[in-house]
């Protein structure tokens, strides 16, 4: 009996997963300060305009711009600097014809004022009296109110992921504290009867957890909280037990499976077990990771990933990250960087199957090669050793050495 | 008389800038389930080898290879099956001649076998014994020890930023916590009479500060600690102090100056003041960001920002993040991530100068597609309303529209 009854292309395993996942999480409250990577609950809107005064965009003269009317260095105009704006006050005077006034970038316009003169395009011919060798047009030289932002305008849409510019945006607008999308908590699983723990030594037979670390660590990477629940045997009841409580306690669950067929056996029937609508992908035509499970159990994905290191990483990569971007609620698909280079080697694979191959970068004068780390998929350090995955497409039956490739960074 | 003497280009700046910074930090203890993201002090050598026993990488029977040899579908070898090996466990008994064991996936091989025969290439005849059809070599379907990582073996070099691959190395080798660099704190500095702290209310001639908190989220997001030191006047003697304190207290400073010539001069005139070398670049050929101050004081670097936020955030990701990655000695030069689009529009630019352009990118059947976002460059929301950043290379007098550029995240 085939293991798997079909085998998935992995744009569609990806797709009938994530068509059952939406976002649900509560709404938390962070200091703005504090909030870089996480995502916006509900659209941010502007209190009030920015700026909120009009704004010098240059040093200069403020004046009206119909006193500049023609000027020019051959027939300059004159008008009369009735003092200097200090950068942070309101100006206690207005302007009238033939005004001016110093001002420096950034500062308020007095009123009567509609543009900014440079300096560069006055001259100073005696106290209190400059010539203007150039017309400026009203606005010019000007920010003005609500130029960047109107007041009620939405700034950031909900489900935007912050970045160092919101942090900025958001002080702007006196918003010190957000509400964001609490992080989505994720219970992993490792199971095995020759799994012991990191801190244990070694012994023949037996090897320590590497999958609970290495998946903790990329679901905090990507805005999730690593929820560990310890090593599980390859016995039905305890890993049913353990998962149906890390179901209940998190917003998504990760089990890593023994390596072997018979618990990838147990994995999918202990999944079967959490609730409906159950296992959607069972067997993905990729490599490495071809026996993932997916599931929606009880309206939380439940991922069953290979046991060995290698396959488990890369997956988590490309299907537990998308689902913990799902469950935050992204408004836009994120986009996934990539470095472009040439392969120094021809990669042979299988048609119809989608293959991810690990390769090391190095620069060249040419721009980066990417040089193919070779090594079984049960080696623990070959993703150590690269640093990115080359993707080849279903359709290639591999690619050519010189090929450009989008390496995607680890 | 002109506010610069010389305009660098970028890349000779930041040569110039880097090449007086050496790595000099402490190293810290943390435990390897925290640091992910944080930089390896020292090598990390494997303590034992991995796998440290010979592992099965099929499910199947483990046997002596020599005993296979010649076996085929039409003249099998027959072998006395003498036990199951279970997960986790080093097997009591050694295989005799004609002796094989049925073993599972990342199974430990009893003494005297040297390969695996996969379950799919045998055939169960009666209890006790099996057909193999397959003849296997030596070392087949095996997992020798070392062969992952040897005994002594460097698997991570001092200067390597963890990853979740790392992390789960790591684990394997039992090393639960590790020496890793500590952040270069950062002290950051806002100048101007006009910024009030995000949390004051908005008044007439008055903005609040908004680099002091891009830019240390920025810092924070690549392995930095940002130190804030609030808004200072625009006056020398209060920045000074403020900035030599800064200076003593962390492994690097940043001012943003106000946007005026003369709060910029105000910050030069104040970095001179802070140690040799001193200021190292002042003015470089970019846009945004020409004002920008490259400075090393007392061993350390400093620089000034201009003060808008546009041109300060996009002049940090291109300066100050690799200073801070100089201080955290990474050994090697981390790649730049990118996404590929085309221009939307026709990009003018200075020949001689380089800039770098807003731009949001949208999902096309073609790929993605680069829209420049426009604004004045002291709009504090452009950044915001933009997923990254094209460059305009120096040589070039412009992008045309339809030309393939590389994008560089926020």
């Amino acid at each position: 009996m085939p293991e798997f009854l079909e085998l998935l292309p992995p744009a569609e395993a990806l797709r009938r997963f994530l068509e059952h996942l939406a976002p649900h999480l509560a709404e938390e409250e962070v200091p703005t300060e504090e909030a870089v990577g996480r995502v916006t609950y509900r659209p941010i809107v502007a209190p009030h305009p920015l700026p909120s005064f009009p704004r010098a965009t240059v040093d200069g003269f403020a004046v009206r711009a119909a006193d500049t009317f023609g000027a020019s260095e051959a027939l300059p105009a004159y008008l009369e600097c009735v003092g200097e704006i200090a950068m942070g006050e309101a100006p206690a005077f207005e302007l009238r014809a033939a005004q001016c006034a110093s001002i420096h970038t950034g500062g308020m316009l007095p009123g009567g004022a509609d543009a900014v003169v440079m300096l560069e395009h006055t001259q100073s011919v005696r106290p209190n009296e400059i010539e203007v060798l150039r017309a400026v047009a009203p606005g010019e030289n000007v920010l003005k109110i609500g130029e960047d932002v109107q007041e009620g305008e939405e700034v950031i849409p909900a489900g935007a992921r912050l970045r160092p510019a919101e942090i900025g945006g958001l002080m702007a607008l006196g918003i010190t504290c957000l509400g964001v999308v609490r992080k989505p908590r994720v219970g992993i699983l490792s199971t095995g009867d020759e799994i012991i723990p990191p801190s244990a030594a070694i012994s023949p037979g037996r090897v320590r957890d590497v999958n609970s670390y290495s998946l903790g660590a990329l679901v905090e990477a990507c805005g999730g909280l690593a929820v560990r629940y310890g090593i599980l045997p390859d016995q039905a009841e305890p890993l049913r037990a353990a998962a149906q409580r890390a179901l209940a306690e998190n917003e998504m669950v990760v089990i890593t499976a023994g390596s072997s067929a018979s618990t990838r056996d147990l994995t999918v029937e202990v999944i079967r077990t959490l609730g409906e609508p159950g296992v959607l992908v069972h067997g993905i035509n990729i490599r490495p990771g071809k026996p993932t499970i997916l599931a929606v159990c009880a309206g939380k994905p439940v991922v069953g990933l290979p046991g060995n290191p290698l396959s488990a990483l890369v997956i988590a990569y490309l299907f537990v990250v998308p689902a913990i971007e799902a469950l935050l609620g992204l408004a836009r698909q994120p986009f996934r960087a990539s470095v472009p280079a040439h392969l120094t080697l021809n990669l042979a694979s299988q048609a119809g199957r989608e293959d991810w191959v690990a390769v090391r970068l190095m620069a060249s004068p040419q721009g980066y090669l990417a040089e193919p780390v070779f090594g079984k998929s049960n080696l623990i350090f070959t993703l150590v050793r690269a640093d990115g995955l080359v993707r080849i497409p279903p359709a290639a039956v591999g690619l050519e050495a010189g090929a450009q490739v989008e390496v995607l960074l680890l």
